[in-house]
């Protein structure tokens, strides 16, 4: 008998129809002799419905009223699946954020789970009952309603399931699993049965969009094992754990062999660049500093220095939305730099390369450059770290680079 | 500077509009220099879309599921009033039942306010604080969130007015007061300025339906004023207090004046008659404790004994919907009594006479009899408390039945 948490995003509970497709597939499981606990989100577009009547009332609204209001959503879609789960003869409670003990920092909005008091879970776990949770929320120290960041029910479930050292935490959503590549754009981009906490989260915030990174940081903290899978579909998806988990499971051979697990494409981004900056130290602190304090968010930097050391080339990439304040900035710190020209571009993408296996073998970065350079794709950037490597290119050949690194890396092979 | 409790139903807040409405009465008010608490209802008929979405679901609703999942709208409308308040400069913050300490009874769906803890309330009230409280709701020992029954914000309102000792309880509806009698059906009736707590309960369950009877109760219990007026009015609506307390005010003059103070018709009754009953001790036990056990409610009851005292005749009424239940019931028992028949008739209604001073003028039931005699209307049956006279009569001759009684007690004078 296995203790396992379930995770459902809004799509998968989108309608009472939907509610109740949930209900049978985990009364199955519970049937089959496991304890589970399911964290639920809003019903589809709810928490968006809600947002859109508050602007109807206020354009600024306050962080501690805004939680209150949007923590509703969870709330209607727990309670539902509770009485479905009962109406099918399935043992079932609901429970808020609060009432399931999961304690946050006090910060409106954006906090982060403290610590999950277990007693009332594990009562209502020992009567035989699902519990259901809502997901993205907790409360505060003063018993205020806290909500964790949009997509934080991924979060909330990880969590819960770390602090009940669950077996597993299934996450259901309207994905098969982790691929080497994005499907639409590579069709024999292979599902990855492993992949490592490190690789998914390089590939969760390079624009695979599958799982909110912050569950799998927190899921490489307790070693909790994450399983991704398809709320419609029977079929396993993919586990995320830790190397030394993979290696056990079976997977280590492959892992090896294969330094290339999966390729990310991010087109969201834009690429500011100053030209001939006077090569002086804090240069980077005064145009990085001043971009941080107005909250954007800044990826890859190159920094090139003339040859007679005078000077030097900058360049970085922000996302796509945030390029013309971005803009407006960095021409205002280069006046003050006497650099020359600062140009932006917004016709670029990101293609990268993640996994673990590459930090061993050295020659995984020449194989990407030469493979691009034979489909002659220009390299305008690169930024390397020990399990990634990520291109700037054209973003008209940014499907293209994907498609063919897929195969120079023979990705439709790996497990 | 006074403490004063507003409450809002779901009209009153059914809307962004509505809810800026309300804000901008409830800011004036403090404005003005006093402490100010709303408990607000669920917007508009977001408690029965939730109900229908139930529905969907199950059929069969676990109350404590069925409480978790309707307690949000007020939840909503809650925090999008303090939204508003603060987006015109009113401080404000809204808290669900259980964190302004509304202690209910471990019984979900209807359960009775046991308490209510002020430490967070106060606390609010005096950082200076407009304090939104969701009505209709508390929480059981557990921290199990509990509903108080339908209509119940009334009482939450009066409750926290009661426990906080505010200086008066505000109920802002849609209608101006309460009336000495329907003005759809008297034009001319009259806005009653003060009406004793045993007046309005008996009108309240009598079908002037303008206020939850289970608030009256307790405002009496508590001594707290209640202000029933219109929220979309500035004039003064009908305080609702003691007898003592409108004395004080110096209403009691009229009041001993007039007996009557007003007029209430119930159309929603049907009429069940048993004939020929055995005079025998235990009978009527038998008939209304079988009507009780099926939870069916049954207000006149009338019996009368043959001359030759061998058999009775009796007669009660029942809400409307309830007749076919009542009278499948009623016909199963008349049977094992030996009863001859089981009649029943829909075609009637309740015409009452309220008033405290009754109890003094003891020529009121003669003068009722007689003014509806004069008017052809047939009295098929009668029941006096201290303070009422109910006959039912002909459904199609009730309202006419009104306007003459109206017109006799000459109640378009009474203030």
């Amino acid at each position: 008998m296995a203790l396992i948490v379930h995770k459902y995003g809004g799509t998968s509970v989108g309608t009472p129809e939907k509610i109740k497709n949930v209900a049978a597939r985990v009364k199955s499981v519970r049937d089959a002799g496991n304890s589970v606990v399911v964290v639920v989100s809003a019903m589809g577009h709810t928490t968006d419905e809600l947002i859109e009547l508050m602007h109807q009332v206020t354009t600024d609204p306050d962080p501690r009223e805004y939680d209150m209001l949007v923590s509703t959503g969870e709330q209607v879609s727990a309670s539902l699946l509770a009485m479905a789960l009962q109406s099918i003869g399935c043992p079932a409670i609901s429970l808020t954020g609060g009432q399931a003990g999961v304690v946050t920092e006090d910060i409106y909005r954006k906090a982060r789970i403290k610590e999950i008091k277990l007693d009332r879970l594990k009562k209502e776990l020992k009567a035989g009952k699902v519990v259901v949770i809502t997901g993205f929320q907790g409360v505060d120290s003063k018993g205020d309603i806290i909500t964790i960041g949009r997509g934080g029910s991924d979060t909330s479930a990880v969590a819960v399931a770390a602090a009940l050292k669950a077996d597993v935490c299934d996450i259901y959503t309207d994905v098969d699993g982790v691929y080497t590549a994005d499907p639409r754009i590579v069709p024999n981009a292979k599902k990855l049965k492993y992949i490592s906490y490190e690789e998914m989260l390089e590939l969760a915030s390079l624009g695979a969009q599958v799982l909110h990174p912050r569950s799998v940081e927190c899921a490489s903290i307790y070693n909790m094992v994450i399983h991704l899978r398809h709320s419609q579909k029977p079929d396993e998806g993919t586990y995320i754990m830790s190397a030394s988990q993979i290696e056990k499971m079976g997977g280590s051979k492959m892992e090896k062999q294969a330094a290339v697990r999966g390729i990310a494409l991010d087109e969201n981004i834009a690429k500011i660049g100053l030209l001939n900056v006077p090569d002086q130290p804090g240069t980077a602190a005064k145009i990085f500093g001043a971009l941080a304090l107005a909250k954007i968010n800044v990826d890859m930097i190159v920094q090139s220095i003339h040859s007679d050391g005078s000077a030097a080339d900058m360049a970085f990439t922000v996302d796509r939305p945030d390029v013309k304040k971005a803009l407006d900035i960095t021409e205002q710190i280069a006046k003050a730099l006497n650099a020359s020209k600062v140009v932006s571009d917004a016709d670029v993408c990101k293609v990268s390369l993640v996994g673990i296996g590459m930090v061993s073998q050295p020659g995984t970065a020449a194989k990407m450059f030469e493979t691009l350079a034979q489909e002659k794709i220009n390299i305008q950037m690169i930024t390397t770290s020990e399990i990634k490597i990520s291109c700037v290119v054209k973003k008209e050949l940014g499907k293209k680079a994907v498609q063919v690194l897929h195969a120079a890396f023979g990705l439709e092979k790996v497990a």
